[in-house]
């Protein structure tokens, strides 16, 4: 064979970061492994008799929509979605968004836009994985800045975005953050804005969570601080993983060209699953399944911090999220939470390292545990575990 | 403002290709304008009850299917394409393709992995849109070879396989091609993979119009020639467009980064709808179905074919497809049928000018006419509009 698969297997991997919905399965695994590593509604948040119906009728009631149109997506829904967004006080029309495949495709059209290789872009560290999986393989400079118990530290932020080469954007979930849980404070969103202005990089703004939040909202998005910020939503986390239904927020003067880039990415999103979640943001449906999963999440959440407090008090840390499907915990420094997590899976838990969530991939002292998924029961069971395998790594003198 | 929305925007119209769909409406268009422009199903070939009824089951019997998982694809459906290759005389298994949202997003994926800026890449001249779309924001060089009635000529494509830097694909559509309707006889086949083959450039076959022949079936696809030709099938233009579901087929070692090069663009397909074009496939109807859109299209295909006899026949030249969706008209040398055009629609009927499918977009003297999506009457009242304004334009003595 004389085709070049060797030497582009071995460009590539560098390039391409791995799934870690695929690599996961790698883990000395057990039938009974409580997994903590998910970040999704759970199977009795999904609202499938309400989905399926409002599918069935859109079928049935526009089967043309089953052509080729619409690649900036359906009128209806773009509509539904800003009225949506202006109750969180952000000032929007229909022709400021884009339907895309979930958020993560957002992010994807951002980066077409927006990115050259040799850029520099600005993340958080930690940050959302799947961010890191658009811009690598950019071959861009990844400038990372920390976040902590306030959200994104803005002087940090200053020292990038002064630096040369300018940034091409800053990418920040300031809401119930991803997968610190953090939630960027009002004082730190006007200063985060004023940054960006003040130095012309454009702020994209990943929103996954925002909605779900347990006791009060959180603050406006950053988009209703300013029109020019990027803002991606999505229903994978409010309705269903599996739609691959969000948008993507944008001044409307780039939005030919995201409308073009969309196309050529894969021409559009599906009409008919549009034309459906038209229809179910159309009642109060929509609301009253909020507040169940809100209810839900944080019943959860709570139940989880209690775990932890009784097993790991004198161990790690952790923050207490007031939304969003994650906390993240801190062991000592030193700990290689990639290589306990190895002993954790033998112990029939598992989370998701820290090191996922930085793009030097270094083995981290922390990790995140996402609490949506498990039955209660589960996350009892899984804690119980965590601790015992984490007491007996840390102080086997103990164990 | 100081975000620099200017610069961008002057720096990347001139890298993202404009949509079509989204131009074709600043045409001077009636209400009336007939419109060549489709290459989909017309409405009455799309199975909405079939496809419906398959979606609502499917949502019932796997609920769970609303998650995150298989980024690779649902097995089953996996198996039912496979299935169906190897009846085209491929070889293949399932785990040998990814499921993609239609195959414009499988051309994105191959372009991940295997480009840079400043390759060279190989097209056929005329080609697909949307190919160019996916391969012109990349920053690579376009090398484009002729097509003539056997498909892609072979000594020209030697010409641009042995120059330098190599080429690190060559794109083509080797059956019933868009827009030229040609499809490449096997003796060229065999040549184009032999040299691939010498030369070390990965093939990317898009195969989206095969299985809609009107007398017979076409060869077998160039997969069937050699296991690593990237091979790209889509059930846009045999079920429905707006489902967004196609595939990828490529080399079982390169499956690991496209898994997570698709799951960097937007994690993964609509599971559900797997499921249900799972069911879709499982019995005797989809070849019911594809019988009876072959024989509509071969029906709208001969009329239009006499219409073009009837109208054009001293002013123009055009091929008799075998299959597929379109006739590629020729006029006379220097005629700009992009100017045409704007005559064409004051008159009530509209084209795809031949610049759109050329790289440099310069004006050409040729248009693409796409038969399946007009009832024969709107194909014999859009011939004669045609013929009228065709005639009007180029013998205004006579008109």
């Amino acid at each position: 064979m004389s085709l070049p698969w060797d030497r582009l297997l071995a460009e590539r991997a560098t390039r391409i970061r791995p799934s870690l919905l695929v690599d996961f399965d790698r883990l000395p695994a057990s039938d009974e492994l409580i997994l903590f590593s998910g970040g999704a509604p759970p199977l009795e948040c999904l609202p499938v008799e309400k989905i399926a119906r409002a599918l069935f009728d859109a079928w049935h009631a526009e089967p043309g929509a089953l052509g080729y149109g619409e690649p900036q997506g359906y009128e209806p829904l773009r509509a539904a979605i800003a009225e949506r967004m202006r109750q969180r006080g952000v000032a929007i029309d229909p022709d400021d968004l884009i339907v895309t495949n979930g958020s993560q495709q957002g992010i994807d059209l951002v980066a077409r836009l927006l990115l050259e290789a040799g850029d520099r872009v600005v993340v958080e560290a930690p940050t959302y994985f799947g961010a890191l999986q658009v811009f690598e393989p950019f071959d861009v400079q990844i400038a990372s800045v920390p976040v902590d118990d306030r959200g994104v530290i803005v002087e940090a932020l200053e020292r990038e975005l002064s630096a040369r080469p300018r940034p091409k954007l800053i990418y920040t979930i300031p809401t119930f953050q991803n997968p610190s849980g953090v939630t960027l404070d009002p004082e730190r969103r006007a200063a985060l804005v004023a940054l960006a202005e003040r130095y012309g990089v454009p702020i994209v703004e990943d929103d996954p969570y925002g909605e779900l939040w347990f006791d009060r909202p959180p603050p406006p998005p950053l988009r209703a601080l300013h029109a020019d910020v990027l803002y991606l939503g999505t229903f994978s986390k409010t309705l269903a993983p599996s739609l691959r239904i969000g948008w993507l927020a944008a001044p409307r003067r780039l939005m030919k060209l995201l409308v073009d880039a969309k196309e050529g990415a894969d021409i559009q999103a599906d009409r008919l699953l549009q034309r459906a979640l038209a229809r179910v943001l159309a009642d109060e449906w929509f609301e009253q399944h909020l507040a169940a999963a809100r209810a839900r999440y944080r019943e959860r959440c709570a139940l989880v911090l209690r775990g932890l407090k009784r097993e790991l008090a004198s161990l790690a840390t952790w923050n207490e999220p007031a939304g969003g499907f994650f906390i993240w915990v801190a062991l000592p420094e030193g700990v290689d939470t990639d290589a306990l997590l190895v002993e954790c899976a033998r112990q029939g838990v598992a989370y998701i390292p820290g090191s996922a969530f930085y793009h030097d991939r270094a083995p981290r002292s922390t990790f995140r545990l996402g609490f949506t998924t498990l039955s209660p029961a589960q996350l009892d069971e899984g804690i119980a575990r965590l601790g015992r395998a984490i007491r007996a790594a840390l102080r086997p003198d103990r164990a």
